[in-house]
């Protein structure tokens, strides 16, 4: 099998960090690049956050910074969940690194030029990058390989009643995302929130002995108590099931739906409204996450994280 | 305890009948008039379907004719799943009543108002009739003693992705009733769709072996396989739970929260937005049903039923 | 010429006064009666306001309370304009009649269909009532004859920039009204802002001697400053070219075209979209009202002055 | 007087190419390039009608291409006004010059970063690459000098019967500029539509006798009936305000006011609301235009045309 070829863009943010440890530490992965957007954090901290976790583990990947705001709507970001740093938790080193001159946008365009046709884009925060890339050069749209995305719900929301964090934060973004015609899955919350980082989980990451299971069970731990407001016992790793969804497929139950961005501005403003029913007979754009197999899940990032140093 | 005085306000319906005869057959209600509505079917079907369960049972109950069309909204109906007539199955008897003279809404305000504030409203169908009322009369709005509501639902519609029918129909008149202050409960989908008329419970009905538990089997029997759009395997009597919950509320695990209905025009236009998380500590409004003891429920019913003819 | 037989329902309002005396004093109006609605200030200023000038002039018509708030949006008022109690300027003696028990609503309906669908609807307030009665029965929609509607506007609002205040008031009422089918004509602040109650017009009327003459002159008095906000030098009669169109149309100079109303919550909710260069090819559903004759209007208002005490 | 530099970011469309002629012919202009945009025409017809003028008359001047399509909508052209081309009617030798490498968006960003604060932006299509530049770099909001724009109306729409073309091709990017804060103003068909380039107008600069006035004659002809679908009797050269309004001010009354874009998707979508009276009291973000002086106008043009090929 050849390695995945993989950008991920992401808001760095708990769980955008154990996703990038798997990308970097799973062997069927080429991580091109990592690109960061704001988010659960303003740009001004997920770029840092980005940095200290590639700076801490030596990851070999450059690292990019994008857009501070969403494309139409005003800014929110989510530190009740990820603390004002937007990584709370871990204690990290003075950076000596630091993000490359390129903006993530033209940098997400012209990796995606130059490839033959294989890059895939794994968005796990708000869809700003992604959305304007699209725009600043449309023929990326049929030259990107997949999108696999942490975002959305297909039942109840994070940030609203209706709406999950990442696609409310940027719904046209997403709006865009979604109508490309890009082949994609979305991992929402009906199936991330399943995905808990619980006190055995953090031990057994621990355990591994090294500082990539020093470093998960350092951020996770920091979650077990400020999901409390989404009625959770402990923290979702939700943006790691889309890149372990890339080179695990089996792990996942899937369904392929409608979706459509609700960019109304009513108060269901950014959900994914997923025509599960097909009640509308509309093109099944996204493959929904539906269930995962725990076990396999947690062996795959226990194996990544033991790659790592 | 005293009975529940109540007024039936249905788009009569397979499952409005049933609620009617819940209604008629139960020892606790003290039915003060039906009012139909247009939803199901035409305001044409919907009249004539609730005079012909009055006629065919012998319920001693005046019938009155509302609203036959939404306030502001297109109308649409459920053809799909009631049929032409809006309740396709039974074979009635030529009608020998009629409805009174007195338009639906004139009965609602005039009730209400000549009533000591003991008057609890059931709607079962779009709340037109219900929202006309409180318009024509605002000061009916502090002396309905409750509202018990089908419709709605906390995560999936069946009419679009995001709408349950009833509140689809005329979001509208459900804005103006969820907002009016009147302490109500919401009997929505995910609650309704696991209350199913099986044929288990279609032969148990049948075998009182009177006119009432024949005419549900006659009915049910119609929707059991006219679900399956919704992924159901037999139909649902949803807007029964309006009627039980008011005189056996132990059967029913409900959550208080605050609901708002999305009036936007955008594609969740019709929903129920319930935030269960109490993200917005806005005022609960809303007593929403969550699960229901179904032993408890079917022996209500058939309990009603055996009270009939 | 047979008579217009008219109903006028007016939120009154100093220009609804002076529509009112038109109605009542020119010679070729029935005026079958008056119905209430709150817009300029709320019902429990506007029934009254207008049983002032009726038992003031001695007029022969019977007064109705109708709705006493829009059907879906929140209530707002013009007390900027109109002063707190919706007619602030003229000192009446105390009441001595009273509405009538009939609401204004099912009086509307009762009188349209009654009628051989020869009556006129002069709305000079929100649309709420006119809209209420076709919800409530449909079938008055073929039967009234015209609906002459003061309303909207061409260009530039005076409530929000977009929108009128009359039909920013109930959107949803008037969006009921203009796709109703009914015919109907518009008179709008594009026409109705030339029609201004100039010192000199006011001392003409005072001239005239009579009661009629003088109320004209302490009502329009009032309005002459308060309508700086809409940088206006004098009140403008907005109310009266409604009723005056109907008796001498050949005063105004009028366009047929589409009309829709905006009721999408945005920053124009409430506008009176009008397609004047026909860019959509959609029904010419409204006459809008482009210019008017002002020597031939004023002429008109006298004349019924000098018909009444 | 320093000259003013200038980037006209513009979808040529035959005003647009008048207005070129004018920044390149006027002496007090500085013109650093030219961006294009879709919008009269898709950008490969914008491109090249771009270029083309560029090559006729020789202007020293480079060309950039941007985005070609709305950031959020779909995207809708003018043929019905300029053609299939977007600039049908002139006759060009074929193309010997192309557009530069560098993307229109890179190039404003780059340009602004680069520069002491003193570059004025003048947008005469849809304002995507203005947005897009503004997303990707925000820190270029403090740093753009003025934004003189043409589109929007006070009044009525061209293209819907709310909404001018440039603004309503794209809402969204029009809401990201007019809220960005940058001093601004706007040139709208409340005022462009006065300047018409009539039979006369055409003449006189046919007259010039050089490749500029029959470039301006060639051009402005084709407009002459194209536009009666908007009741004009000739073809307004709209887009040339905004550039003259840098140099001759004094030229134009304008107004400073509250200007909010409508992105609520209803039937106003993309107009242009324009507080005039300052009815809400918000900040008067943009100065817009109301009148011009026609004489010095055209004298303006004339001496540009003049000062070229």
């Amino acid at each position: 099998m050849n390695k995945v070829k993989m950008i991920l863009d992401c808001d760095t943010g708990h769980d955008d960090a154990i996703a990038l440890m798997l990308a970097c530490g799973n062997l069927d992965i080429e991580l091109l690049g990592v690109t960061c957007v704001a988010g659960n954090a303003g740009l001004q901290h997920t770029v840092p956050n980005t940095l200290h976790v590639v700076q801490h583990l030596n990851l070999p990947v450059k690292v990019y910074a994008g857009c501070d705001r969403p494309i139409v709507k005003e800014q929110v970001v989510a530190d009740d969940v990820h603390g004002k740093s937007g990584l709370d938790g871990p204690v990290f080193e003075p950076l000596t690194i630091s993000a490359e001159q390129e903006h993530a946008v033209n940098f997400i365009v012209r990796t995606i030029m130059e490839s033959d046709g294989d890059v895939v884009l794994v968005p796990t925060g708000p869809l700003t990058n992604i959305a304007m890339a699209m725009r600043m050069e449309p023929r990326i749209v049929k030259k990107i390989r997949h999108i696999s995305l942490m975002g959305g719900s297909l039942d109840l929301g994070n940030t609203t009643p209706a709406a999950e964090f990442n696609i409310y934060v940027d719904p046209e973004a997403a709006d865009i995302v979604f109508r490309s015609g890009v082949e994609m899955n979305m991992m929402g919350l009906n199936l991330t929130n399943r995905v808990l980082a619980t006190p055995q989980i953090i031990a057994r990451m621990r355990n591994i002995g090294n500082k990539a299971g020093n470093l998960f069970a350092d951020i996770m731990s920091f979650t077990l108590h400020s999901q409390a407001v989404n009625g959770l016992s402990a923290g979702p790793v939700h943006d790691v099931t889309a890149v372990a969804y890339l080179v695990a497929p089996q792990l996942f139950r899937m369904q392929q739906m409608h979706v459509e961005i609700d960019i109304s501005h009513g108060p269901c403003y950014g959900r994914t409204v997923c025509d599960i029913y097909d009640r509308f007979h509309l093109p099944k754009n996204v493959n929904v996450g539906m269930d995962t197999d725990l076990e396999g899940f947690w062996n795959l990032v226990e194996q990544a994280l033991r790659n790592l140093d």
